[in-house]
C-alpha cells in the first residue's frame, strides 16, 4: 500500500441500473450511498489486502452512525459513474470516509458524501476495534 | 394436507413510494416481488397469529425456490395497491402462494403471480417444517 | 416566510418490509432515506390536501440537493416504524424537512435526518415554485 | 426469424452489494430480477452496438410481461457473480431471455430465469417494434 501524508483513496467504475432510476429521469437519491458503500468495499480491499466480509466475519462490523450527501448533478440510467472513496480518519471504535461521485465519461460532478461508521459487535454493541482491523486500517491511512 | 376448499387468503393495501419508480414512470418491474412478500407476511399473521419474524427465530426459514409473475398493467407512484395473497398448498418442506397485484382504487389488475417457498434451516438445508408450524400452516389452509 | 411557531408535522407509521432488511440483521442504512420521502409524501397531503404527484404532474420537482442522517439505533424486520415528518422552511425555491425515526412500539429513536429540496423544471433547472404551491406550503408552515 | 441456431449470448460479471443481501445472509431473491436486466443491457449493446438508453431515447421501450426464475443456491455479499444472458426470440412486439446466474469463482448455479418483453409506445400500448431496432435484434441473433 501507499504511504502517505495523503489518505488512502481508491476509485471505482461502473454503469447505473435501470433499477437506479426514477420517474424524474435520474437515479433516485438514495441510491447514491449505496454507491459510497461499494466505495468502501473496495477501497478496503486495496489498502488491507482483505475483504470487509472477512473482517465481518470475524465478528466485528461496521455501521454507519452519520452520513452527510450534497448533490450537485444528476446521473441517469446507463451513465458511467466513478466513486473515489477516501479514508479520512481511523479512530479506536470506527472510521470515517468521504465520497466524491462524478459522471466518469464527463467528469461532471455528481455528489459528495462523508460518512461516519462505528465498530459494532455481533449483539449491536459499539466496541473498539480488533487491533489487527486498526492497524491494517491505521497503516493504510499514515 | 393440500390445497382446501376455500384456501387462506388475505389482503393489504399501501401507496407505491417514489423509490419504486423508474424513468418509464411506472413502477419497476422486481418491486412487485417485495410486494408479494409484504402480502405472504401479513396472510401469515393473519393466520396462524404469529409473525414470520418469530418463525425466523425458531430457525426456520422459508426461502422462494421458483417464482412467475405475469404483468397486466401498471402501478404508478402514489397509486393504492391491493395484494391479495393466497396460501394454495402446505407440504411438508415448503409452502406456496398466489398473488393478485390491483390498483386498489380502481380495480385494474396489475399482476399475477405465484411462488414456491422451501423450508431451511440456518445452515441453508432443506428440512421438513418443525411440526408445530406446519400446523399452523396446514390447520389455516384446511 | 421562514419558520412558524409551530411547523406543520405529520407522523406515519408502517412495518419494515424483509427486503430491507441486510445482512447485519437491521435494516439497511439507505432505506430510511425512502422512508423520509414517504414522511414527506403524507406531509404534503396532509397540509396542502393535494398529492405531490399533482404537483410534479404540474412539471415541477422537488429534488434533495442535501441530506444529513443521524442513526441512533437499528429498525429490524417486522418492526412497527413511524416517521415525524416536520416542514421546517420554505423558499421560494424549495423546502426543507426534518425527520425523527423511531419504534412505535418501544418508542426507541432510531434516526434523526434533515433534507433540504430544491425546485427543479422538467429540464433539472433550479426555478421558483409556482406561487399556489409556494403559498399551499407556505399557509401551512404559518 | 424465431431461434437461431445460436442465439446470442452474453456474460457480464460483477461482485454482490451489501445492500443486496438480507438477513437470512444472502442476496434477497427479488434482487437477481435487477441483475437479468443488467445483463439484458450488456447483451443489447453487444449486439447492437446501441445502449438500451438509446434505444428508448427513440420512444420505444420493452417492459417485461412475464418472468420465471428458479433460484438453485444463494449468493452472498462480495461474491462475484456471472449473469449468462441469451436472446432467445425476437418478435415483432417483443424480445424473449433466458440467463444463467452463477458463482463466477465456484462455478456453483444460483439461479435460471426466463423473462419476455414487450415493445411499448411512450403511451404504454402495445406496438411493433422500430424496424431497424428489430433488424438490430433479429439480425443479432441469426
Amino acid at each position: 500500500m501507499r504511504v502517505s501524508a495523503k489518505p488512502p483513496s481508491h476509485d471505482i467504475e461502473f454503469r447505473v441500473r435501470y433499477a437506479e432510476s426514477d420517474q424524474m429521469g435520474v437515479v433516485y437519491h438514495a441510491n447514491y450511498l449505496v454507491w459510497c458503500e461499494m466505495g468502501r468495499t473496495e477501497l478496503i480491499r486495496a489498502v488491507t489486502g482483505r475483504s470487509y466480509a472477512d473482517l465481518e466475519g470475524q465478528g466485528i462490523g461496521l455501521a454507519v452512525s452519520e452520513l452527510t450527501i450534497r448533490y450537485h448533478g444528476a446521473a441517469r440510467y446507463d451513465n458511467l459513474v466513478r466513486v473515489r472513496t477516501t479514508m479520512t480518519e481511523v479512530r479506536s471504535r470506527g472510521v470515517s470516509f468521504e465520497y466524491e461521485i462524478s459522471n466518469a465519461e464527463t467528469g461532471e460532478r455528481l455528489a459528495t458524501a462523508r460518512t461516519t461508521l462505528v465498530s459494532l459487535d455481533e449483539a449491536g454493541k459499539l466496541v473498539v476495534m480488533p487491533p489487527d482491523v486498526r492497524r491494517l486500517l491505521g497503516d493504510a491511512s499514515r
